[in-house]
Formats: C-alpha cells, sequence, structure tokens
C-alpha cells in the first residue's frame, strides 16, 4: 500500500465548495496529508478554478441559493475535464431544499464518491428513489448484523450513480457494485467534534486523484485514514479540543506503515 | 443542579444563525457540551430546519442582507413551534445598520434570552428605547459598586423585551424582572480568544432547552459553565493558542459536580 | 525596537474583510499580538464600520461579487479616513476573474502594505503591467542568488502601487524603493498550515497602526513576528495541529524583548 506516499508525491490540488462550519478543518486535514486545498464558491471564479485543480469536493453543510449554482457549474466543469468530484450531502434529510439541491446535482453531476452517515446515504437514496427506484435501508446504524443488508443497499446506490458510496458511522461501510469494506477504525469520541466528515470528503478526494487506478480502494484508504487518525489522537487526547487537534497532528505524521499497522479493515463481495 | 446532566440526555438540536469567524468554535463548543449543532443561514432551508430542531440562535456578527432576511424568517418559526431562541446582538452599536437590524428582530422576534457585553446590551437598548424607552446606563463595566445601577437596567430591558438579559464582563450579570444572579467566574485571558460570547450564547440556548422551568436560573447556567471551563483551562495554558483548545477540553468534561463546585455566584432579588 | 509595545498599547481596531476559511485564526492572531479584530463583509456595515477602525485589511482568499464591491466601498472609505490599509491578493493568477478583482482594487484604492506570496506578487504585477508596465521576475522562489532580482521586481511594484511589498516564502523579502529586507524566520512546517499568510497581513496592519513613522520596518515587524512565532512554536510542536495552536500561544506570549532576539534579518540598499 502506498496511498500516502503517492498523495505526498502527487500534492492533489482539491477545489473545495464546502460549509463555513468546518472549512478551516478541511483545508488543514487536507495539507496534513499532502494535498493542497483551495476553496471558492463564486461562479465566475470556481468553474474557472478547475482548469488548474485535480479535484472537486461538493459539501453542502451551508448552502445557499448563490453557491449551490457554483456548486452545479463547477461540478460540470470537473466533470467535462475528467477531475476527481466527491459528493458529501451533508444534512440531507433535514430540509425539503436540501433533499432538491441534492436532487439537482445527482441529475447534473458524476460523482466518483458520495461519502455521508447512514441517514444522509439513506435520505439522498429516498431523493434519488423518486426517479430512480432505489430501495429503502431499514437500517440505523451498521452493524455486523446488519451490515449485509448496507452493502445491498451500497451496491444499488453505485449502480444508481456509479459512484463509489462511504456510509461512515461506528462501523464504516464503502461499496461499489462488486465488494464492500468495513472498518472499524476510528473512536466514539470524534462524533463529538465537528468536521470529522467533511475532512474525510477531503482525504478521499486527495487519495482518488493519486490512486486512480482502484476508486474503491482509494476511497476506503481515505475513510480509514481520518479513522485512524482520530483513534491515535484519542490515546493521549485529554478532550474534544485536544482530540480536534490531535487528529490533524497525526494526519500529518500519518504513512503508509502506520495505515498498514493501525488499518482494521475486512473486505466481503457483495 | 443538574443542568448538564439534562443536556446531555436531551441533546438539543440547535439551529445557529451566526457568524462566520468562530462558528466552529461554536459548533464545536455545542457539541462538548451535549448539544447538537445545525447551522444555515439560506431562508429556503432555515425557515423548514426548525421543524427538527429545539432552539434557535441568532448572533448577528457577520450580519449581511440576505441573512438578516433569513434571521426574521427563522425566527418567526422559531416563535411559532415554541422553541427557545437566543440572541447575541455582536457589535450592536458600531454602525447604523446593525441597529437598524437589531431593532427589526426586537420587532419581529421574541427571544427567550438576549447575551452580550455591556456596551452591545447598551446599544441595544438605546436602539430599543426610541421606540420604549429604556434608561441609559451609565456603567462602562459592572463592577461591585455599579451592579445595582446595572440590575436596574438589566430589568428593565427584560421588561421590554421578555428576554433574559445576560451581560458578560468581568463581573457576569444576568436577570430577569425579579432575580439577578452575578458570576465571578471566568478570567481575564479569556477576552484575547474570539468566540466566548458566541459559544456562551449557544451553551445558554443548550441549557434553556434542557432546562425550561427556570429561564434566569437555565441562562445562569450557561453563562457559568462557559466562564468555568476558560477559568479551569487558564490554569494550564501557555498562551491563547492553548486556552482556546483546553476550553473545549473543559467544556466536554463539565459536569454538575464540577459546576457547582466551580460555580461563583450570588443572587440578588431586583 | 518597540514594535509589540506599541500595538498593545494601542490596541488597533481591525477590519478584516477576509477569507472564510481562516478568518478564526487571522482573528486569534490578531488579538494575540494585542490587536483587536471585527469581520464584515456586509457594504452597508463595512463601509460605516471604518469610522470606528484603525485599518482595513483586505484578503480575497473567497471573494464573492458581493464582497468585492464590498472590499472596493470599504477600501475607498478607509483611504478618506487616512486608514491603514493592506492587501493580501490570496490566490491572484488562479483565475481571470481573480486577476480582474486585483486590477479593480489597485485601481480603486491605495494600499499601504501588500503581501503574498512569490506567485501572488508575481501574478499581481503581471496584472498591473497591462497598465502600468511592471517588469516581469523570474524568481520562482526568493534565494541568496536570485533576491536582488527580487529586490529590483519588489521596488518597482512599490513605485508603482506606493505600497510596502512583502513577498513571504522561504527567505521573505519587505522593500520599498530605498531598502528591502529580508527575513529567515518561520520553518517549513509552517507551509502545511492554512492561515500563516492570512494572519501575517493582519499583524501587518496592527503593527502600521501602531508605528506609523517607519512603514517598511513596522512591515517587516509584521512578517517576522509571525514567522518568528511558528519557529518557536515549531520547535515542540507534534504535528500541524499542536503547530497550528502553538504559533497563536506563541503570538501571545511575544514581546519586543523575544522579536528583537529571534529577528533573523539583513538589510539591503536597493
Amino acid at each position: 500500500m502506498q496511498y500516502i506516499k503517492k498523495i505526498r508525491e502527487k500534492t492533489p490540488l482539491i477545489h473545495f465548495i464546502t460549509n463555513y462550519v468546518t472549512v478551516n478543518d478541511v483545508a488543514n486535514a487536507a495539507l496534513a496529508i499532502g494535498a493542497s486545498p483551495i476553496m471558492t464558491d463564486e461562479i465566475n471564479d470556481a468553474v474557472d478554478m478547475q482548469n488548474i485543480c485535480d479535484a472537486l469536493v461538493i459539501n453542502i453543510g451551508t448552502l445557499n441559493e448563490r453557491t449551490v449554482k457554483t456548486m452545479i457549474a463547477a461540478g460540470k466543469k470537473a466533470n467535462e475535464l475528467g477531475h476527481v468530484v466527491v459528493l458529501d450531502p451533508c444534512g440531507v434529510g433535514a430540509t425539503p431544499y436540501r433533499n432538491d439541491v441534492i436532487n439537482k446535482l445527482l441529475e447534473e453531476v458524476k460523482f466518483d464518491c458520495i461519502k455521508g452517515n447512514i441517514s444522509e446515504i439513506k435520505a439522498m437514496a429516498n431523493v434519488a428513489s423518486k426517479t430512480n427506484g432505489v430501495d429503502a435501508c431499514e437500517a440505523d446504524k451498521t452493524t455486523r448484523e446488519n451490515m449485509h443488508d448496507v452493502f445491498k443497499f451500497a451496491k444499488e446506490l453505485y449502480k444508481k450513480t456509479g459512484a463509489v458510496i462511504a456510509i461512515t458511522g461506528p462501523i464504516d461501510v464503502i461499496a461499489d457494485d462488486k465488494y464492500a469494506y468495513i472498518s472499524d477504525n476510528g473512536c466514539k469520541e470524534m462524533r463529538n467534534i465537528t468536521g470529522t466528515g467533511c475532512m474525510t470528503a477531503g482525504i478521499i478526494a486527495a487519495s482518488l486523484v493519486a490512486n486512480k487506478e482502484n476508486k474503491l480502494e482509494a476511497s476506503t484508504a481515505g475513510v480509514i485514514i481520518l479513522g485512524l487518525a482520530g483513534e491515535l489522537a484519542n490515546k493521549y487526547a485529554k478532550g474534544t479540543g485536544t482530540l480536534h487537534i490531535g487528529l490533524i497532528d497525526e494526519l500529518s505524521n500519518m504513512n503508509d506503515d502506520i495505515l498498514e499497522k493501525g488499518a482494521k479493515i475486512e473486505r466481503f463481495e457483495i
């Protein structure tokens, strides 16, 4: 495995249209793992920005009408240029507006990976199911017992969207139409810091740029890297403030040896 | 006292329309004390978001014409639904525009608590006094000598607005029309980190949701929790960076025992 | 040297129109060095805000059409009032839109200092050269070998803009039309945290307000203060997370003795 080595060698330039809550962490996490972040949500700037970038990450956390237009326009441009595009459907399901936006994004932009927690991914599937007929998923969180249902659900979504589906939670699931990885990395304390999901999307994008040959494994690496960094930081954190900072420290010190030793993954044929 | 236990049990979902300077800290502070934050300022999203939330916090720090409309619309919706609404009139008094916005907010939205430093609360009273006749307050900061003037001023504002008035400073004052609490918690070093006021507003909102029976005491608890967390962090902080992070650590470790032992409060009949 | 003493005595009130990625660090860095930050980008608020401020910092990192109008209007007002104005042409050169914005800003607003990395300053010169005929600069980064070319380039830009030119990098160059300072402060690890440039612009503004008699030396002090703080923090940082926090700690503990002992500067007549 040379996921991180390749990221650090390639230093992917990643354009983020992302929420203003966690944007600083997203930038610092991207830098820590060896990528180079740039943020812009002005349509006159963002479309052209794709010309010098390797990837686009769209996160709808603090969307507004202006920035949604930018997301769509920049997403189309990224698709034209063959760039990696990652979607974080942050908070989808919470309001009709978010659902509409996700619907439009899925219609207009092709994604390489879609990452969310299970309720976001299920809400996204519901939105998509209006036109696409995706089956509902009963699981509220992924467990050893229900994971095969989650795999089936993710596989179906992959078929509809063409995007690797990364479902984060106590057990993470990352799947395409052939295989699903599960990961036990991370720790429950990470739920109490904001931005872990947003950072994960950025690291997935970096990993996808640097490891183009296998989208599923590159996306899986992105999810594990963040989870492992938090897990390592949690060993010495004194609360959620130092966990937050330690997580960035661990990302900046991360390498493929640490990743290989720390990764808790299993692969399933699905 | 079970303020924090109740917050952690209830995990109030708090919608923030807040400034982009301190929004990450506001989210992490809310998570650290056991609440769940969601940020959106798009009018098509924010009004509906109230349907799934328990509270709304409005902070005008980096207001703009678009987000002010959202503040008013979401505020009205929160009032309709009987949700807790907290106002942080950040920077009011600095410009005529901020004064106009606060005037509109006070006209259109009913608040459970209004929290600011003394110059903000005085500026807000001046704005309100144009129509409401609130007396001026001479104090530039609350001291043991002038505190009864501050109590009287806060009491009058409570009567005009129906909101508990929380005036933060070296001595914090939290008052309704019957009682005023003062708190000596906090430390002067906290003035040199941004966001302590914004975080306080969020913690007040969480405390109000979880402790509905007594707004004055719930608001007071919110003010003390933040002050005490900073005070505890200041014992080992090496500068304002580690004070900032330590404050979040202390919030995440806070419980009612720590609060009860650390609270430096007095109550006055006013 | 009493740069920092003067900042802490004067506590300059600095208005930032800055990107939402690093705005929290910018505010905390300004507070840590003894200034007082206020952020607003609403045109109805920002122009009036200059009435109570000492300085304006414009950073185009996450510009949009609305905020660009505010930048120009607030910049003109700051010029009228004789306030310190600093430009951080963040990301100029990346897109035609950013170049247009910088062109407009240079036409409409007079700056006391313009701070960027060498590619930004070169891109800005290219933009300006369309109308002003600034020569190109060959250097990709400042070295001991090419620094006299960089000095000449900065001198020319100073003549065209009237602004002290601060070019940050492994070797920082700060120049007007008579002298150039170079600084070896800072460390390579700082490149892996976002916001060091944005924070530098704010500290330059604070230094310029407090040390009006010599713009070149005040700007130089601003650059060194940030570099030295990072350098000191890097001695004990365990990764980029603790470097980021340590940098703020060091800023909050900085004084003129530490600055004088730690400054690695040389002055050249140019």
